[in-house]
């Protein structure tokens, strides 16, 4: 489906590339696009140049920030210096905060061990992790909210065994969501739900 | 749920303001063009830069085209010169080029009458439809392709009293939908199958 017009062709092109965005979405979206008003053309490219050009890992918890030095989670005095959450990607940080149940500070890895993929602990931010705890004083647990997938878990095995000697190691629980009926659990979920059961 | 970064924040506003695009989906696509290499950041900006740059209306049937003149439809010799398929939006011209049915030209009215909404006649590119034809001998045929709703059967009648002195007025059949079950179908849908049914 074209319309023959190359500047369109390309644009849904790009569209297309996005996740989750098939090719009849991306023609719906560049068609939308054009018939709006060239505000909205505008904000959208601006704003992807902002992310290209202002946004750059956190140097000690490798998020994402547009500070010059540290980003603000790791700048706030008023979180908890001793608690560090330690999680594979940025994005995981913003579903952690918008929970609102953490106040401590953050360690993104930028992966998980993957034997399969190729993925081994030299390739993801463990060493920094490791040196981070070595010179603060201050860092007395380290929480792990990893995916819960084979990655994640081997992950959480490496992570266990190289820091538990340092500092005191914890896991978020694994188990039943919120909101949902037993029935609909697969086995494993509720293996693990059972396996880590909390006294009342 | 946001990481604080102002950048990221304005990327996920922007793209939630795309038609099917809620905010969880927008801060999915930007942490996924974060984390994407810079090429497909440059690839969306460059291509919205086009669009927003190359692409005008075409000034014979008010399609999109990059020609500095008429659009590649328009100036195609090898298309039936005595057919123009009027639609309400250059997308649906797209759809109707992919179904490969249709050989001739194309009128786009850029949206249909709409009493409701204060869309009159003269905001419509009728009058350059009316034009078009009063200055072409070629063209003996005008089939309406509209939207099914009320809009789309207002604009048809006006255009059909509008121009039936002119040439032949068709219009796009209503009925079943190839594959679809007639159990299924609302009575509304059924009732133009039946009144437009066909000799066999």
């Amino acid at each position: 489906m074209s319309l023959k017009v190359p500047s369109l062709d390309k644009l849904v092109s790009e569209l297309s590339k996005l996740p989750g965005i098939g090719e009849k979405t991306a023609q719906r979206l560049a068609f939308y696009i054009l018939k709006s008003s060239p505000s909205l053309n505008l904000g959208l490219r601006e704003s992807l140049k902002g992310v290209a050009e202002n946004i750059h890992p956190c140097p000690v918890c490798f998020s994402y920030t547009e500070e010059s030095s540290e980003c603000r989670i790791c700048l706030d005095p008023s979180r908890d210096h001793d608690k560090v959450c330690v999680v594979e990607d940025p994005s995981d940080i913003a579903r952690i905060e918008s929970s609102g149940a953490f106040h401590g500070k953050y360690h993104v890895l930028l992966g998980s061990i993957s034997p399969l993929e190729g993925i081994q602990p030299e390739d993801l931010k463990i060493q920094d992790l490791v040196q981070r705890i070595d010179s603060s004083s201050e860092i007395k647990e380290v929480i792990l909210a990893l995916d819960a997938d084979l990655e994640g878990d081997t992950t959480a095995l490496y992570l266990s065994r190289l820091l538990s000697e340092k500092v005191r190691i914890t896991r978020i629980a694994h188990g039943v969501p919120f909101g949902t009926d037993i029935d609909y659990i697969d086995q494993r979920t509720l293996g693990r739900a059972l396996e880590n059961r909390v006294e009342l």
